[in-house]
């Protein structure tokens, strides 16, 4: 019985064929080996977004590469406000990985799907010798849909606006790298990553006024925030002790002397909505289960461009774009 | 000056949007940084795909991995009557990648993507640490459009059906492989990387039934026979002496032993025709420059699920897949 990936398994030919017939098809919802799949007319605007994943390791905790590659794309479209339909997957994996590994990836990619929504409908399998890989990389491509009248777009953003996140910061890259590091914690930190859909539907279904949404992953909240400052020409600022960090990730932080505003996320997302709205957005997240979900901050007209953290002892401080490489492949 | 990849560049901070500003963002048809393109309507059916491409060298005679990566895509889009659209392209790079290089590339498939009429609205950029890839790896998922009235797809074959393959076969594998033997030709041996999608267009344009159609990628046009035969349960009948093959093709396939029917084509397109459309198929193809292309062969109802290549000889041989792993990194 094989039980690693070998060359052949990218052939083309029959013993790719058995891989896809024992191990893709039965998770994913292909029923048919076509160069494309068939989908029907989609009525609306559509949303395209695309991620490669190359977490190390594979399996972290909290949870593995393949339900990151689900969620983290199905993110990407709902923060631009679409409700995601049809993802594909893309497998480059090295040669020798034990196919039980991929399985279980597979399941998890499979169980991602179910659970926001999503089919995966088409997928495409390379493998390449041992060595000119590490054991498996993902690229999921997803499409959305846009619902009529909903218009989220950073441009969108007016001072005033309130920043609410939707819950504790940092919690992704910092189980990872604590994981890589050795560090065990009790309860155990274990990484976010989840989709946020169903969040997005919720305040939708509420008519609450989002201007923007962002998940903030690699470069983390501070990036993501400096990005959207950039974008919109205004000014964010934000207050470091209404900022949601978990205990045991700041305890993490101090040790590993990281920052869990610069650290990856996959389960939140930082939210733009009218000052009206704002109140309503935190506790519709709250009942949804988003306990740690809060007001930061607030848009300001000047100065434009920045993003002003409003630290603990009462001074301020520039928030700047995560410079070099903090903790690399982290998704 | 900064002439190599370096992790920072995929840390989602300030050298990762350095990167997409001055190498992706001219190339690409993304003006602005989003989780997700947002695309107008799509009125019409939906073609969905995606592919990774491995090969190796990345720089191969006749092309590189960037154009092949969108030719590649197109023409999947392509085989299932669809006009193909919109792009998305995720990279995963090697720590030291020359940044020329990268440059080439996205230059390349930023020409081929005009050329095949798509634009690559999303993108993805990864790094891994030397060592854990092999230079770049591209993603590329495409969506198309199907025209009304447009039905392709395997099940619509029938006994009678008449085989045309639109060019020569075995010239992208052969030519890569040539290339790593260190074998050269003259006139070169160049790989066939093109899209498709124009060839396809004129024929459905000019009302030519067609049933179905596949690019013969990996496994070459035996394996690709060989699924449609199994998923029709027909028996396709091809005549070997019929089957166009460069002479430089065949001299190398002699030299290392290889079958041209066995080996990747990138930029030809077998058809599966009502037999009424068969001469007209044709006149269409060498009217746009295909002068080699040609009817094959012709369906039958049995033997089921079989090839069969009548030889030069006289005799038959039935085709079956690729068996094991001709050749690793074709594509």
């Amino acid at each position: 019985m094989i039980e690693k990936i070998l060359l052949g398994h990218g052939s083309g030919g029959k013993l790719m064929h058995e891989l896809l017939r024992d191990y893709f098809l039965p998770e994913f919802s292909i029923t048919e080996a076509l160069d494309a799949a068939l989908l029907s007319e989609i009525p609306g605007r559509i949303a395209l977004t695309t991620d490669s994943y190359v977490i190390t390791p594979i399996f972290f905790p909290g949870g593995n590469i393949g339900e990151l590659s689900v969620n983290g794309t199905v993110n990407d479209l709902s923060m631009m406000g679409a409700t995601p339909l049809f993802l594909t997957a893309g497998f480059i994996i090295e040669e020798g990985f034990p196919l039980k590994d991929l399985k279980n990836i597979l399941s998890s990619m499979s169980s991602a799907a179910k659970k926001a929504g999503v089919k995966i409908v088409a997928g495409d399998t390379k493998v390449v010798e041992k060595g000119k890989a590490d054991g498996i990389f993902i690229n999921t491509s997803g499409i959305g849909v846009i619902p009529d009248g909903v218009e989220i777009h950073p441009k969108k953003i007016k001072p005033g606006d309130v920043v609410i996140i939707s819950g504790p910061v940092g919690t992704h890259g910092i189980s990872i790298v604590s994981g890589r590091n050795g560090l065990s914690f009790d309860p155990p930190l274990l990484s976010d990553t989840k989709a946020l859909n169903y969040l997005v539907d919720e305040l939708i279904k509420a008519s609450i006024e989002i201007h923007a949404m962002r998940d903030p992953t690699r470069g983390g909240l501070a990036t993501t925030l400096k990005e959207i400052a950039l974008q919109t020409d205004l000014c964010i600022e934000i207050e470091e002790d209404k900022i949601p960090v978990l205990s045991s990730v700041r305890g993490a932080c101090e040790i590993l002397g990281l920052d869990p505003l610069y650290s990856a996320n996959e389960g939140i997302m930082v939210l733009f909505v009218s000052p009206g709205d704002a109140q309503r957005t935190v506790e519709i997240l709250r009942k949804k289960g988003e306990d740690l979900s809060t007001i930061i901050g607030i848009v300001k007209e000047e100065p434009s461009g920045k993003v002003i953290l409003k630290t603990k002892i009462g001074g301020t401080r520039l928030l700047e774009m995560l410079s070099g490489e903090q903790l690399p492949r982290i998704c």
